[in-house]
């Protein structure tokens, strides 16, 4: 019995502590394909090493949500195992890309903990970092849950919650070395829209639409090796059925988002994201997208384009919250990103 | 709304015109091991780099439907993305093995235009061509498609029906460079019957079978970039089904061929082929075959056979039509293509 | 008809006879990372490349049992066509790596035969040989299956039952050559038990279940080139259900036994397995492990750890078998293995 991982629970935190996340993921050619078929997408960086070379790069990396599900699913065992809830996301870099064969690990830094009014579970918030095997930082991000306590008697900790603005701002972001969409192919990219073309305020609705598998969602979680139990097993939760891994909405609506945002090629920075009801078997997601903010980048030819991403199962497009303020029942992901889009 | 793709319709097609599809695709060995994991495939030459290489191969092609469902895939957004029906294919050609690192793309010529006498949609007909990173043409082939106009009032272009022969003469097929089967290890193969084994007018039958899962398809259908709405949203049509990619109902006709045609190990020509009938999960896919014709090539030890691929989900083996001269209710696809032989 | 494939009978095979498979496969990390997709496979080894070469090996290798699959699935149109029962293996040894870019073709040698009294059946004894594109065997074992007879009067052969030992002795083990756990990272692989840690005796609950698909299970087979009916065909059963491969129960225990046991690294000998109960979709699996032995190798920090694997789709864990001595209902899978462990 006592070999066998239990998971964390909220005291067993400590403020500044890092965490070391197990099992390094070499990646290739293999996941670049799994990707295509879990997901319908279709943004040509990823697609074309041709397309990736045109654009300055040395050939087409792994795409920016593969390395952020990778290096999330090693925090699982020791940072979700016995979470409640996964209540937020902020301060997300992508730093440099990640080539097939490539070798990632992570880490998480304990940077906040504030313990519930109920005295039974507590927020955990961690800065985790995604590593190559040259030790060159390729993501890191904030994240924060609530984590079931073990032992009710235990102490509280001192409450530190971390300042997390709401968005990265423009400077914050990284564009990788080399970019350069000066000689962009709209016509090979799929859509003739350019960064210019887009407006404030202005939404789009991706029109497509994908009815899920438990196949599916199962495959996509395990290829990232992220564990958590009520994806897998029937038996977890009362109700019998397997709550879909929330990064699999995430890929699946940024997939969808292709329709009517075909140039917003790669994912530079995750300002915000909540998975707001859960994802089940038989749900059809939707996707629709709003122009949140714009601005230049210092690489020829790239623009930032700060997008919402919402998923739905349902509903009117652009419908998000009720006249209570709380997101409606149909909605399944609301995603702040900024992408890097040609001029 | 304005950035989303609706697709083109009939009133949209220019005869002559070529249409540049969007997308181009980097292939590797992930690729080949996906279609080993959705389709029975075992001809040794797509699965062993020694057997390619012992056939005069510098290693294993990927499977020549690889080549054609991503090609195929492209075309969607441009092509069928309002289309009613898929009518037909003629003159397909593999012109040149594709292998891990090669990089596709594809474009189509107008080639035919006929309104329909309802005046509500046409049959656009299209002369495809997938081509690598080296220029090279991989594949081309004839598709007709009937599609919806938007405007009932648009007028209708002239008639122009390409000339369209019933099947590809032997020396219009194309032998990959090096290709030799004098050395054929029958044995690794998987049977023992060369190209002198199969008489014209032989039936055979495939024997085993394959129940298709949701799942599957989709992911096969997504691997191949191939958008079309009614493969994977149950919304897409009044009865809530998911039509199943005829691509993959051929590739899983072609895979279940091995057992009694182990040694037709490429295809070389696409002469003609009907969906008959739609496929849907849950149906039991079989296959069966007739030898149509022969003929010698100038590669030592190839000869072409051109085969009959029948797939059904039920009903006896090698009944195709009824009284009517109409495909019987169980028939899927009437395939009739061109393969390599060992002689 | 006479083109396909019927497989052999039990009158079919003789003493002493080898039989060569077909369709030698090449793999690649397209295989690695599908290995990964359909199993919550996480030890590091077959994870990292920086994980193997800090264990002395040049590179991260094929999970240990995609090699089982792969030889095993080529035997299945020669051995187990026509097989009523898979009744047991021992004797299997992994003697080398498999690395991307191998190419594996398999042998079988038939060692022992016995006609059943009921004179309708037989069992025949294989070893079988897994050879990669260096004539290295990778790995051989022993396999028996009952087969049916094709008619009903042929004579019964000699009877030849081989010695088979009820498992091989640590003397027997090839450990990788250069393999070397001295530097061995316990934070990277996930959990800090070490072989000494382990005693004879001890049992360990693997906690995590996994509910399994149709989809999954059949691509899974797929992947391996097996291709006996009774996983795909719901017709080939009068229940209309589909049999899981034997070697998917495998897979996903071993992945499972991760929980407790993540640094038994590399399996070295399987002594024996029974299939004890059929799976099927929409079972839910767990695993629990017992040790049976322990030994130290001539490796440098590397110790070999006998293990019991059993898979259940419930019950208690570590309940086997009934007060009859039959297994229980729940029991799926018992497996005796050796593996390799950081000392």
């Amino acid at each position: 019995m006592a070999k066998t991982n239990t998971g964390r629970f909220f005291e067993d935190y400590r403020l500044g502590e890092t965490l070391h996340h197990a099992v390094p993921r070499t990646v290739s050619g293999g996941e670049r394909a799994l990707y295509h078929m879990l997901y319908p997408a279709r943004h040509a960086l990823y697609s074309s090493d041709q397309f990736a070379k045109n654009s300055g790069l040395p050939a087409s990396p792994l795409d920016d949500l593969i390395a952020f599900h990778i290096v999330f699913g090693k925090t699982v065992p020791d940072v979700s195992l016995n979470a409640v809830a996964n209540l937020g996301y902020a301060q997300g870099r992508w730093l440099a890309p990640v080539w097939p064969g490539d070798t990632l690990r992570s880490q998480s830094e304990v940077i906040g903990l504030k313990q519930n009014s109920n005295g039974k579970s507590g927020v955990v918030y961690v800065r985790t970092t995604g590593v190559n095997q040259r030790d060159e930082t390729v993501l890191d991000y904030v994240r924060w849950v609530m984590v079931r306590k073990r032992d009710l008697d235990a102490p509280a900790p001192e409450t530190v919650i971390p300042d997390l603005p709401k968005a990265l701002t423009p400077d914050q972001l990284m564009v990788p070395t080399g970019l350069d969409f000066s000689n962009y192919d709209f016509t090979l990219a799929g859509e003739p829209h350019r960064w210019g073309d887009y407006e404030i305020g202005e939404q789009i609705d991706h029109v497509d639409g994908v009815t899920i598998e438990e196949a599916e969602h199962m495959m996509a979680t395990r290829l990232w090796q992220n564990t958590a139990k009520v994806h897998f097993d029937t038996s977890a939760r009362p109700d019998g059925s397997r709550l879909i891994y929330g990064g699999h909405v995430i890929s699946m609506a940024r997939a969808l988002s292709f329709n009517g945002l075909a140039n917003a090629q790669m994912v530079a920075g995750l300002n915000g994201g909540a998975h707001a009801n859960p994802c089940l078997s038989g749900d059809t997601v939707r996707a629709w997208s709003e122009v949140l903010d714009k601005a230049e980048t210092s690489a020829p030819g790239v623009g930032a384009i700060r997008l919402r991403l919402v998923a739905t199962k349902g509903g009117d497009p652009f419908a998000l919250r009720g006249a209570d303020g709380k997101y409606l029942p149909d909605v399944l992901l609301d995603l702040d990103y900024w992408a890097l889009m040609p001029l």
